[in-house]
């Protein structure tokens, strides 16, 4: 089962690669990491997607929160998530594909950011899903570029892991 | 002045913790970092943006290209840059303060994701700077959460790091 971990560090160098580190050497199949900085610049936050077993996640929740540098940890129910990634996708473009790649962006309500003689490129952001049903449509097309940014996620609700408290 | 290196890599478990571990031995200051899956499962794409002068991007993509499992190194021409990243903010919201950030949602294209009877969780994917600007908006209203993916980058035109070769 798919886990989605909220952390959050504090913004030193090394921090990054002590969690990555600590990964790796447990051997967990990270599905996807993101990381980034929060309201308060000194402070990062990490959304992290694991497929484990629920004691398994327990035992990282354990192990995370024992490295220096991280504030807080919380795995976010799946029921209370939101989660969404953001993707680029570059693919080959041309007369008459043109359209067809057209009326694909705007059932997928995605956007089109650059445009060349041969090529288009395409950025969607939506649930994780929704971004490998536009990545499989535009295959037919000779896709040149993927890039996407993990998973990032917030609990639904008041409920917050603040940096504040 | 900022740099945007795109890196493919290997996706096997270890090669995060290798590559952020390079940067933080050296001292590098990582403004952002995504990691995301590409059009080929077993290999990955990171964005990196580094703030630093050239000479130090130039020895930091030798340093990269030298690690196990990085397949190809490139730092994207700032004036061929289409970089995007995603934001979800939670604030305080609630009967007229409601409104006001409706307004403000409407105005920068964020999306409403969630509501409760005292916050509003909000959706924005654009440019990095426009994420810094409608956080900055909404501090008036209390922020709760923030979470970023980090920038992620491919090159305008047809040109592509494609896993392919």
């Amino acid at each position: 089962m798919k886990h989605t971990i909220s952390v959050l560090v504090e913004n030193h160098a090394g921090v990054l690669s002590r969690i990555t580190g600590l990964f790796s050497r447990r051997g967990f199949n990270i599905d996807s990491l993101a990381v980034g900085v929060t309201e308060d610049k000194t402070v990062s936050r990490m959304t992290i997607v694991v497929e484990a077993d629920s004691y398994t996640v327990e035992q990282l929740e354990k192990q995370l929160n024992k490295v220096v540098d991280v504030i807080k940890v919380r795995t976010i129910p799946q029921e209370d998530l939101i989660s969404r990634e953001l993707m680029l996708i570059k693919c080959n473009a041309g007369g008459r594909t043109r359209s067809e790649i057209l009326d694909i962006a705007k059932i997928m309500n995605a956007k089109i950011v650059d445009l060349t003689k041969s090529t288009m490129t395409l950025e969607i952001c939506d649930l994780p899903a929704r971004l490998d049903l536009l990545e499989e449509l535009l295959k037919a097309y000779n896709i040149q570029e993927v890039m996407r940014t993990g998973t990032i996620a917030l609990q639904k609700g008041a409920a917050a892991v603040g940096a504040k408290g």
